[in-house]
């Protein structure tokens, strides 16, 4: 980690602030911390109506959805040229949202952004910040430390059979991945039971216990994985998957022997809370090594 | 359709009678009639449990899951060699199942069944009969006129729009096919919100009207379509996807424009039914033709 007066800091010094446009939940405050703790200068630009982390001892400003116009003036005014997005932001009616001019004049453009997947939608909103001269950075860019970490994590180690089940999950999202559907999917012994869309994680592994309750799902407990990937050719510099407590609380009452995801390629906020929470439920998390080709 | 007395009756009597396994459902029935309308003798196995059909006027022995050597017996006492299995048979837990004697002496084979997905299990179940001897038939080659027809069912037509959505979903189904996940899935606005595994359509199509309900599909009612397909490789004597009144009602309460199915591909016991229900929702009801590659 970088001193206040490394090189790093220095570089960082010329770059001036660094923005953190923060959704819901706590990965947006962990980037921060982490960009401050490496020597960078942040200020939060939290999301009125998603936004919900602490704000005390940070420079912010509140910017409601469909104002680019304001964004992008606050972001001058703070001298801020690298963005982060990060967080939650679940997709709003079109009715709710009160535009400023700017936005206005950027409409058709947004419909046509939000008639295709995610991926699409994603990219849209970074070329839009990118021709209005802004940088648009990954969390993994600013901290790599929130990354997922290769191999087991935490006390219990996937099986050899568990490993297979891994190995199918991660062929099909694979597969899957130009589709634009999701980035998880629930495997056991070999099937793929769930597969994610528009519904997200949780709700599909609240999908599972239910199916198991109504013996739609015979398999005994403690059987199958949640894997999860980015998907091939996204950018992580957005909707990275992350993983955090929630989620192995799902896996757990899910039935789930444990959980696989992408080293380096998922966002694990607080490790140590997940190590806790997963070690608890008896669960494996696993780093898969990325193949070679979709490292970046 | 032959009367009593055509060449086909005189061959289909050569043949002895048919069999057809009854899981759950209208559809035994619907594959039953046509049978015996075709002219062919028919005896209904229904499996104890599952099947839940009104068996009056006809020939019938209930069957136990488990009970193989059974079921050959009896098959053979009735002089059925050709077979038809047709309807719901969910998953069962081994610990219900009373295994006769031929059944146990397969026991290993079945475990490495239930490994697998669900086309693994039933070419494997089809190997079986075919072993011991009988025909394994497709419900749509009893009974040709149960399957969908091309083109527009009903009074709605699709849009331009919903073409292209049910073109984007079609798509996806044939990548996604070889990977044994399931049949349906929802596509609204070019993008795919619900992917059908173990839950199976119902419970989809009730996973969409609940994601409008929280708000995390935000789109119009009247929008997307359910498209349904065979999985490409898929064995269509076991397992053909099936249409009916019930899907047009989960459709409806989910919102959706329309189902589009392929044309020879999906069982309809009961056109007019569906036809009544999908013009009541205002629902389309599509055939799409089959790739060339995939008829049989």
């Amino acid at each position: 980690m970088a001193s206040r007066t490394s090189p790093e800091a220095a570089a960082h010094a010329e770059r001036g602030a660094l923005a953190v446009i923060c959704g819901g939940g706590t990965f947006p405050l962990a980037v921060a911390e982490a960009a401050r703790r490496a020597g960078r200068e942040v200020v939060l630009f939290p999301v009125r109506g998603f936004a919900d982390i602490p704000l005390e001892g940070w420079p912010h400003v509140w910017v409601p959805i469909g104002q680019f116009g304001r964004l992008k003036r606050e972001l001058r005014r703070h001298g801020c040229r690298d963005v982060v997005l990060i967080g939650n932001v679940l997709r709003v009616r079109i009715r709710d949202i009160r535009f400023d001019w700017t936005t206005l004049t950027m409409l058709p453009r947004v419909f046509s952004m939000l008639r295709g997947g995610d991926d699409h939608l994603l990219k849209s909103v970074a070329r839009i910040f990118e021709e209005a001269g802004f940088r648009l950075l990954g969390a993994h860019e600013v901290a790599p430390e929130i990354l997922m970490p290769p191999g087991q994590l935490g006390a219990v180690a996937p099986t050899e059979g568990e490993l297979g089940d891994i190995e199918v999950g991660r062929h099909a999202l694979t597969v899957t991945g130009p589709l634009d559907i999701g980035q998880g999917l629930v495997v056991m012994s070999r099937h793929i039971v769930a597969m994610e869309a528009a519904e997200g994680t949780d709700l599909m592994l609240a999908r599972i216990a239910e199916l198991r309750r109504i013996g739609r799902i015979t398999r005994p407990a403690r059987c199958g994985a949640l894997v999860k990937l980015p998907k091939a050719g996204q950018d992580r510099r957005l909707d990275m998957p992350s993983l955090g407590v929630r989620t192995v609380e799902g896996a757990a009452r899910a039935g789930l022997a444990g959980i696989a995801v992408e080293a380096g390629g998922v966002i694990v906020a607080d490790v140590a809370a997940l190590v806790r929470a997963a070690d608890e439920a008896g669960l494996f998390i696993y780093g898969l090594e990325p193949p070679t080709e979709t490292k970046r």
